[in-house]
């Protein structure tokens, strides 16, 4: 889920006549990998796939920014993503009255971004020397904390974000994105940011209602990086606190390794939830490429002990400056699942795009930014 | 809903090799606002959200034209909506054979354009010294002399079109776009344009079933605008008037102050609807930027009797040529109010792309053409 | 169905500074016609409509090359399909557990590709002097073949692939586009071309599902194309063949005229599929445009005996280099119906966009590639 390595400039010309000093940037991703699951943890079975982003989800986005006179500065920036693997569209539940499921329909499917269009990003900006203020649908504080901190970035099959079918995270991505938000940052005072975030429920009579707020501090300077986020999400009426998560970490790049470290606490709707994750790994040269590698630990303090770990590696090596090939591997080892024959609490291997299908995955691609 | 102040043209290149007569123009909108609603008609509390296209709905759009020699041109317009401010997608119904509503479901939202991608505009036109002859999904006659007579545009919490949950509308905007239809619009002759408008129903079997085709002429000049549209929509059976709108106003730039007049008849149904709308309004500028008023009334002169009317003020200050903040404020005060406790006839306050929850709102953002 | 005839390269700029050696193109096609649809088998009577897409679906579409060195290259394809005619949705089926039709919804329309976006190509390809490696959704090699082959080019009334509303192909077009599918061709040797392809079906537990297989090859060279396919689809059980497809032809031009002729074998499923297609057509330079003209015999070698024909034939004239008016008429015979009063195996007179609705069709409009 990095960003795009080279963001490709349209020249744009007013009117037919000369330059202007605006422009749109055209800019994209196409990631396209082999994917191999083992470990159903229902007994399943085995799935060989094509997957649209391992690594990040394939995407293509519109920026632009005005100069608005005074040092500041008008942006927006637009992404959607695309599948670019299948056009088999994406299976979506139908629910009565009484909101219990009775039947599925077939949708269009954007793969990533909450399966909608510019769903992966969509937000205006006024920066200045006040600082930057971001209104739309845009990462959360603790995702953009998390991704920057974990070796993979968020992405291939050993992401520290791997996640249950039931919806346990293994490293809790904070929301990833949030819809409706505001945040604003500081300017950037000897290498630290301070950002907070709002994101509003919507929902008519209830301002409180799955409000989501949260807040962050982050330094990077040289090889230092270090972050703190905390975000806390509103039940639905808007009276306790569904789920608070603090993220802290950073990573150090000593040249011949680069080491990372997190650590998370998880906890909310009166003491049901309470985990504590941690998270160690490395990033080493090796040849023109780079090789990672990570453990995780997901401690489930509550009496369930649904406990889990992981471990990860992974290559990428580049072909060119846009373009390179990639391989992963990562396995999770889940304690005292819960659930039924169908669906259960067993947190899977999955990768930037799909949620995966087994405890092993291993993918080999390629991945392309333009 | 006013078309991009500046479109970018993208340079292009026919093989590599040297500029091309002809060019694709890349052209948005990105439109955040504040809206905060109030006198929810059937009690359900006030709303507080971000609107993604408060002034007019958030879009990005591809234009093109060709020379085609003899002074002939072939041009297009494709146009989509998107969300600004959330992935949260859209809520759908689904539908038993019999039509009836048997629950829901989630598909990708664009925001406006009836939920569609290319969905706000997609046409092919042909022009020369003949006019104008265009086919595909466009803005109906109606709708263009709306939104140019109301100083609001069609936009901002006081746009003339406001509209009931039920479907009744403050001023009727003609149909807003029409699906597969083919428009003729005559040389501009000292500043009067004729145009034509056909719909098709497109139902197998009965070809005027749902045909809408309308007519209109206006004429432009200097401070002057004044023009007078009428549509008429056919029943399902193809036998019978649906609805049938007049539309007639115009307005004046004085400089110091432009005036906007408007007057609608909108009746059918074999006399089951028969109303008669009128608008009054300025834009006066004030500093840089514009203050916009204006006054609806909508007399329902069936013995249902369900009057409307609604006051409006806005203002738009811009920060450079492309980007400017807003705010705008309007009430709607609904007599005889009809229906049930969740779904009733009073004519809420939206923008150009909320319907809105209250009879009353307030706006403030900003918006970026680009 | 042909290749945009003028691609336009848009082009970058990296970091502001100097022109890169890579580029993205964008590009795209709008076709606007009129259809006049008569014959419907159940007797639903006439249809007039507006669509878009008559002689190749209406699109948008991106793409990009990246010089590896060493004459290695990293290409990318990603084409979505919009609807030039209407914004009115798409009505899709909703399913109970038991796949049982339950009801309808309506989702986002993008008329081909599937209905998704990027739904028409979304591929990578590597390619080098050991010929060229995609992977993702792109065009079968069966549907490249015949779509050569055809006078019509798998466009216009007189398609050679005419479909029932209940599956049956005229010209069986293998698939037209794979999801999931990795596919290799050789370099071009002497004008010969060898392709392979396998599109995987991606069931849990079980790869053989569905998965489809396939080879051809080509010789173009000057006047003359020639070209043989095969491919074969698993059933669900993956233990069997579903359908097996070889289509083989060619076309020479003589200037004052070009013939073509295919023959095509379609059977599956233990020989409850057994069908002979051959199709004969001649392409003719008449003024500026052509003239195109086939005839298509459907032998249906099982016991049902459900043959068709069709004669079909059409006309395009070039208004400029990019733009073109079009026009075309064709008519099926259907012989042994099968069927209930809704819905049966009579082949329809579609197009490249919209399925159709009678057994004869009348085509007239532009088209436009940019």
């Amino acid at each position: 889920m990095k960003k795009s390595l080279l963001a490709l400039a349209v020249l744009t010309a007013v009117s037919g006549a000369a330059f202007a000093q605006s422009s749109v940037t055209l800019y994209g991703k196409v990631d396209l990998g082999m994917v191999y699951d083992a470990g159903n943890p229902v007994g399943a079975g085995k799935s060989v796939r094509l997957s649209s982003g391992v690594t990040g989800g394939s995407r293509i986005g519109f920026k632009g920014v005005e100069d608005l006179g005074g040092g500041n500065k008008f942006s927006f920036q637009l992404e959607t993503g695309y599948c670019a693997d299948s056009a088999a569209g994406q299976s979506t539940n139908v629910n009565d009255a009484n909101n219990k499921k009775i039947g599925t329909t077939s949708a269009p499917n954007f793969c990533t971004g909450s399966n909608n269009f510019m769903g992966r990003q969509a937000h205006g900006d006024l920066t200045g020397a006040f600082g930057a203020l971001s209104a739309g649908r845009q990462y959360s504080l603790g995702f953009n904390n998390l991704a920057t901190i974990d070796p993979f970035g968020a992405g291939f099959a050993a992401q520290a974000n791997n996640v249950s079918n039931t919806g346990t995270y293994l490293v809790d991505p904070s929301g990833i994105r949030l819809n409706n938000s505001v945040t604003y940052s500081t300017p950037n005072v000897a290498g630290f940011t301070g950002s907070v975030e709002a994101a509003f429920g919507e929902v008519v009579g209830n301002w409180k209602s799955g409000r989501e707020t949260g807040a962050g501090v982050n330094y990077a300077s040289g090889p230092v990086y270090a972050g703190v986020t905390y975000y806390a999400v509103n039940t639905a009426a808007g009276s306790g606190t569904a789920k608070r998560v603090t993220t802290f970490g950073g990573s150090y790049d000593f040249g011949v390794v680069k080491v990372h470290a997190l650590g998370q606490k998880v906890s909310g709707n009166n003491g049901a939830i309470d985990i504590f994750n941690i998270m160690g790994g490395v990033t080493v040269p090796v040849g023109a490429g780079s090789l990672m590698a990570s453990y995780v630990k997901h401690n489930d303090r509550t009496s369930m002990d649904e406990d889990a770990n992981q471990i990860g590696i992974g290559y990428q090596y580049p072909l060119s400056k846009r373009t390179a090939l990639y391989t992963s591997f990562a396995r999770i080892q889940n304690h005292n699942i819960q659930g039924s024959a169908t669906s259960n609490s067993a947190i899977l291997v999955g990768n930037a795009t799909d949620a995966g299908t087994g405890q092993k995955a291993f993918n080999a691609g390629v991945v392309h930014n333009f």
